[in-house]
């Protein structure tokens, strides 16, 4: 039994990230690996241009009532330099005329009687964007490794990267295994229950960006599993099983793995749920058996193949923020050699109020949560107001 | 100039839900917006299992050595009944043999020499999970309005719900304005800007659930203003402008939805960056005018905009949850008339780093920020270790 630590160690350095790139539009870009450095062809702003709706002028004159020489529209270029006791109008982001050093907004001036305007404020502001003040050409504000989101989206199209190269999508088999599975469209018999964690996994890889691929259920005969995976292997990048991992006489997966070639680097982790996690590698592809159990699969998806499929994209941090908040009331286990991880729910308050949960089965405990909270290995007890850590979910 | 928090009240009170209802498949609904509970047709866990792979016994008999009857697997019934000094193999997820009251683990349990099995830890637990335990039939674990996630696909499949009501994806047009507008793949002259606010708003519209309909550059005239926005309110639920709601000559936003027939909410908001917000509305869709800077833009649409594409779709929590974490370092700022927002990233260790931030063009600025943090009007000031609410972007 390794620690998490140990097991996001192994995993991560297991990783062989993918050289399939491939080009996007700007709207497919989303929730992509960025896999170039985007640099910047031009200065931005690209010249001097105002930040405010007002009047461009010289800071010297602004005590004076000052002549209208013309109105600069954005798109527009000025036609008249600004000599003394004159301004022209210009409209937010439109280049500042030769001759001016300040723009003074229009809601600090008055149009006198005579059309000449006034600054009627104090303290004035320069309001002008310098030329390459926010990036310069050949910088690269976005780099290669970027999970690209909308913000990013922004600045490609500023910087004219209207097709981003990114890395293809990792192909992932999703193998659940099981005799007692039926899927979500028939009614289970005694003894039976239906699949939740393979289309839960369907929905967790598609949302890291990654192509599922959906293998059916899978019995728990070693024949049919050694087959299954055989042929899950060869179509994609990365198999997660579930199921089959555990202590049972039918919990074939492990020893399987290793009849195919799979080099095991673990099988079981000092985490609560999921201690009977196994993770292999062979030809650079990653095989991961999760718990057969939905939440012990859906928390070590997010612990352990989320960070793994992000960094087979060349995503340059695949690991997710982890907010220290404070918990709402008491939380206490029974049993503390695993770390361990609990439902919870943040509230509006910004604490976090562990829900009801019955255990690795009870799938519904995460109907209502938010998030996911951790309490270390030896820890029993946690305190009202304690700092405990939540990833959201 | 309202606040903040009256503008989303205004926003929020003016959507109009949509009645327009789809079924998805389980793939599919992720990210969208639950029409309808979802009620089990079965009891959770349907019959009496084992939490454990391990024997199950008679609580009374574990001091003694016990024969072993069987072994069943998960999917199997057992056929043989517990008396006194018996057990059977049992394997996670299968039904407990009538007459046993305990499961006691694999891992706690020594094989004799004559086949017989005996407990070898203390504290035994039941192991057993009951029928209805974690849901009874009829209950409804995931509601009306839940924001599927991955976790909410576990809990549909689990009980039957294949085929999810969702709501439609609400048409969301998208307007920017400028002369000074080219798009990414030209070069820009002087005096002109890339249109990043129209590809950064197509993809936070996408990553909200609703379908993004690019309208495409519209020209600062009143005549091309008009026309534009009266074709996007034909074919969408909601249409949000960029640019042209500012004091310039050529900011016709507002006086162009007030012809149209468009009821003026608000047209400015204590929030910066983002004063000139404008919101409006017309049977029953949403028009806003938003700035024309892209930090603007971006800011305003996680403010308002999405929270109102949430609730057309029938989201009964349309905000995004907000952390409160300490600041890593001093930030001030020189005029506190307006609630204020800037990027900021939270480190590893759970703090709030503020990113260099030149002002509401400043588009790079986002780049490397993982979140929105808030200081309140009135305040210029926030120490080092002082509270302030961030929200992930």
């Amino acid at each position: 039994m390794i620690s998490l630590d140990k097991a996001i160690e192994l995993v991560i350095n297991s990783v062989c990230m993918t050289d399939r790139l491939e080009q996007v539009s700007l709207s497919q870009g989303i929730n992509r690996i960025l896999a170039r450095d985007v640099a910047s062809d031009i200065n931005m702003p690209p010249f001097r241009k105002t930040a405010v709706d007002g009047y461009a002028c010289r800071m010297q004159d602004i005590a004076n009532p000052l002549v209208v020489l013309e109105v600069i529209a954005a798109g527009n270029l000025p036609t008249k330099p600004i000599t003394e006791g004159t301004c022209s109008k210009i409209m937010t982001g439109a280049p500042i005329p030769a001759g001016a050093d300040c723009v003074i907004p229009v809601e600090d001036t008055k149009i006198l009687t005579d059309g000449k305007i006034l600054f009627t404020a104090t303290n004035p502001k320069s309001n002008i964007c310098e030329i390459g003040e926010d990036i310069k050409i050949g910088e690269s504000p976005v780099t290669k490794g970027t999970h690209i989101k909308p913000q990013h989206i922004a600045i490609m199209a500023a910087l004219g990267c209207h097709k981003p190269m990114v890395a293809s999508q990792p192909k992932v088999s999703i193998l659940p295994t099981g005799d007692e599975l039926v899927e979500p469209t028939e009614v289970p018999h005694v003894g039976q229950i239906r699949n939740s964690n393979g289309h839960q996994l369907i929905a967790q890889v598609s949302a890291c960006g990654a192509i599922p691929i959906y293998q059916g259920i899978v019995r728990d005969t070693e024949a049919e599993t050694e087959n299954a995976l055989k042929a899950a292997l060869n179509e994609s990048d990365m198999v997660i099983l579930t199921g089959g991992v555990s202590m049972g006489d039918f919990d074939h997966v492990p020893a399987i793995m290793e009849r195919l070639g799979i080099k095991i680097l673990f099988d079981s982790i000092a985490v609560q749920p999921g201690k009977p996690t196994t993770f292999g590698v062979t030809n650079n592809k990653l095989i991961f058996g999760l718990p057969g159990n939905p939440v012990s699969s859906f928390i070590q998806f997010e612990l352990l193949v989320k960070p793994a499929i992000l960094k087979m994209m060349g995503c340059s941090n695949p690991f997710p923020p982890i907010y220290r908040l404070p918990l709402a009331t008491q939380y206490t286990r029974k049993h503390a050699e695993r770390m361990g991880f609990f439902p919870v729910q943040i509230t509006p308050e910004g604490q976090v109020m562990p829900i009801e949960f019955h255990g690795s089965a009870h799938i519904f405990a995460l109907a209502n949560a938010n998030a996911i909270a951790s309490i270390a290995l030896g820890v029993k007890e946690l305190n009202k107001g304690d700092l405990v850590d939540v990833r959201p979910i």
